[in-house]
């Protein structure tokens, strides 16, 4: 962190800055400029954080060096990280697939929903018992009973579930159910929540926040991994921006920047990151080109027929023309990395 | 809402189109135009949010024509509400002006801010017990003994106690202590949460969201209102945007859009809203200005010592000379106001 | 500028950086912290600016300390800035207001909204000859006839005239009629142009970019500035975010950003900002609380009529009524003002 | 487009909006709803966009049902175009590549980097000999000088050159020497620059507005058919959001849109797009994944050198490597494209 004073900062105003900060037990280094003083502070980050020091008489303002975020850093764990949810992987280089309709709806269309799924090649079938909704007039969910289904589901077809957690009170009913615990982009600084599903003892996915910035982000895995937690995976599912025509704007450079700041794996979901059905081919394709270790597709058996987020929903025979693609494409990059690196 | 079809969407499209919106209850009349045919729905909105009709084969895309929020909505209550908190009011005409510091942080701390701003003539002692922070690392607030310092200080002062409640399990906790129930911009799609302080007996502040259209956050508000709970004020606090010389976007347009759109009143954060201290005097002033039902500043005794969000706090003096400003401006606004009226 | 090495730089690498630096006639001041070294730069920030330092091998990044504008910021010149428009002031204290409607469109409706302006109390009649407007099958204004109609119009009324420039080629033509040159928000970073309006010899008006930072803002006004043309005023109308309610996000902690960043006034156009004639006057109303030195304001003998922008110009009656309110408002904040220092 | 009638207008207001419409040429239909009536509008829609329906009285608002563009869109041309410059095609199932330092700044560096691009397999070099620069003090190109050395380079590698034109006075200088005329992403909406271009007699290539929505994109390039210029590539290079690790938001949702929306072909320039040498790359295999038609590289044979964006130019064994890579992707991409169809 670099304090940047006034141009009319006082010597005495210099040396309180210093000893305020040396006082918390960091160092300081001073550089005195034709027109500024400049203050670097050196010590643990994560002490530097507790410091007020933007109102400290004399302070311009404050220029931060590195992240305060430590476990989530691929300085402090310079390998990747692969996750084990119930017996399979993700991260390391194969591509995790995680597929099934927004929410759970009847028995009817998980089941067949699911068989789709594994029919097409994905290893998790995701849907929501709880659904976080913009208006409290929209359908909110089945709750414990769509638990139940996921686990059927899960028996029927031998897929692991991923399916949303939206409050502490009811983390421990789905972590009895589900493989990996969600996490939504709504409740991505939901602390308290991010703190519960650390504890919890389930690999955890964490949706990126609407309007997180990726150090945001990689401060609320922080929050988990520092639980003791170092099962997560990240998902990146659009920012809100300007443009209109897509529900949110993927931000696919993020795949590239957390493989380069994180030692987490990342997954893509390009339903909700486009929210239009046509769009979710070339990005999903997009996605694994640029690293993703794994993609989140909404599908639904008869996407006219969902009670949420029908729009964005490829049908059967789009979900499985999709998987043959990204499945080629992810086999064809293997190959051309081990004859680079061979 | 009106529906578009595709430029190539068959007459049975419009057909099946037509038929699933009857069988929901509701009515439809279509516009056949040069090139699309259009399919407009009337009746009960919050029956129309629960179809899934951008999914339906032959539709290009959805115009919501009004939005599905209702108890919030200026249509239902036309005259303003006006909330009591522990005897004050807000809304009505009158300037609710809410002040102190970010976190309450000590005994000394929390009543030498109280004491500044009931000279200032502030009605509503602010604090946080409960700190929600981007680091795991940043000081996250004294909790249970925060809240009875508020209670020490308002028994002190005589000023009403407002204060943020961050997750379900705590809802009771605050709400034994707060006049005022603060729900942060981070919470305001947690709608656990929003059903919970709906649920309080407490009048509510609810921030609006980083990222939150107005329409989301009306939304957001019919939540609580749809559990019962009518008291509810909305705070305008900053939007994020590329802007980075202010550590949000203050959109003061909200509090005119408020009024058209909403009976609830609406007051002003311009202390999170530019995170700038030379920026809350010129704001404070545009908001009364704008017509905000009130102000919520930030002020600490020594803002150089703050745990959190220094440099954003007034000291003492710069306080009370604010508080001096806007109260001259209020009342020659109730002024003119009375003159052109009456 | 302070230069940030990697984590992994080799002395070599620090010598590197170093050494190019001086070689460019600057000075550095190194800081060997713990985990990182710190290259700060001194001198001349003109000279910063053409160096390529991010490239240098074993760089991280570079933090700016400072901008590297000059002549546009308060340190080079402590005094607010008052333009002289063919006799009338901008800055200094006085409110401006530039009224009129979106674009010249025929004699009858201009000198009909001159009229209007001049009995309401503007000082400027604002109305555009030349339209930049996103679809070409748009009116695109009544180019030299609309000019000589804004002639006629001053000639009628007295008013001064401002109208937008859109290309370097008309500038000559323009400056012939204009008493203030428009640089509109799509131009902001047109350079040629810029520099052209800043050797034409008269005060130009610069609406700040759709999504241009304040920084970005003040570096346009340097261009007109460095051509030694010191009367420019900025106009805030408005930015591009995510909210869809209003058609811009009218950014009024420019104001107080401006007046600390620089010595050139400021005014607000609050038509363009909301695209909503019921938002214009809480707006209006606000800018004048926040400090600008003036308005602009959209207003259209029929609004019904007009060829663009209509939806948020002002009829006579409500342009008259603002007028007095904006008028007392600004009238009061000069009698507080006025009490507080003497 | 649609109208929706205010909740509480007229017959008589009702009876107008459709007379006005009717007037213009255009025909209406109406719906009647429960607590609105809707006005549609059918006909030409370049006629539509000249009425000001959003200010006759009585109309809450209006919604547009289709854009205004007509000669870009899909409907107009539903077959791809292919571009010829100089005797090379882009759009049409096969992979352009441009690249070269961000500006030209001397004989040897251009000469050096057009040998890089040739044996790398790009099929034209890029340099700027204009450059439109945010600070007046930074470095504004060579010119005519640049253009010559230009010309040079193309004589000496048989390479095609893309250029920047800034503004109308110069088109006519830089089409005498430039393949394909650049429009930077500061002009994309300098209307006049757009139509000289449109008359230059080259093909073109647009870059989308840092702040750009798709349609106005579309709008942009609508100018510069209707000069009768069909010859026109859109190049997505990045829009600006809050995230700050990357310089801007690489949108690559935008290709696959512009393949629903319109005929013109795509390009993705993932250096200016993230900022970051090291997210060009991944950024530049997931373009060719989305099925973008070429690529803008920035390549230096010295980027630590260069005069402007050395940050994110790769050097010449990163450009060799990052060919060979997306040479090999297109390639398996396009054999499985046609074993999908035969």
């Amino acid at each position: 962190m670099v304090i940047v004073m006034r141009a009319d900062a006082t010597d005495s105003q210099v040396r309180n800055v210093v000893s305020r900060i040396e006082a918390a037990g960091l160092s300081t280094c001073i550089s005195a400029g034709q027109s500024r003083t400049l203050v670097g502070i050196v010590g643990d980050k994560r002490l530097i954080v507790t410091l007020p020091v933007e109102a400290f008489p004399g302070v311009e303002k404050v220029l931060p060096v590195t992240d305060s975020y430590k476990l989530a850093s691929r300085q402090f764990r310079p390998t990747a990280t692969v996750i084990d949810a119930g017996g399979v992987t993700i991260g390391g280089g194969s591509l995790a697939v995680m597929a099934g309709p927004c929410a759970v709806e009847s028995r009817e269309q998980l089941l067949e929903a699911a068989e789709i799924a594994r029919e097409g090649g994905a290893q998790f079938l995701r849907g929501g018992a709880f659904k976080p909704r913009t208006s409290p007039y929209s359908f909110q969910g089945l709750e414990r009973r769509g638990l139940e289904l996921l686990d059927e589901a899960r028996a029927a077809t031998g897929l692991k579930i991923i399916t949303e957690v939206v409050d502490v009170t009811s983390v421990e009913m789905v972590a009895a159910y589900a493989d990996i615990l969600q996490v939504g982009a709504r409740n991505m600084q939901n602390f308290k929540l991010l703190q519960a599903v650390g504890q919890a003892g389930k690999p955890v996915l964490l949706k990126r926040g609407i309007a997180a910035t990726i150090s945001e982000w990689l401060h609320a895995a922080e929050y988990i991994l520092s639980e003791g937690n170092y099962q997560v995976v990240l998902c990146e599912r659009g920012i809100r921006t300007f443009e209109e025509y897509t529900r949110n704007t993927l931000d696919l450079s993020a795949v590239g920047a957390i493989k380069q700041l994180s030692h987490l794996p990342v997954i893509v979901d390009p339903s909700h990151g486009t929210g239009r059905r046509e769009l979710v081919r070339p990005m999903a394709l997009a996605a694994v080109a640029a690293g993703a270790d794994g993609l989140m597709i909404e599908m639904h058996p008869n996407p006219a027929q969902a009670l949420s987020d029908g729009p964005q929903s490829l049908d059967p025979a789009e979900f499985k023309g999709l998987m043959r693609e990204v499945t080629a494409l992810a086999g064809f990059l293997r190959s051309a990395a081990a004859a680079a690196n061979g």
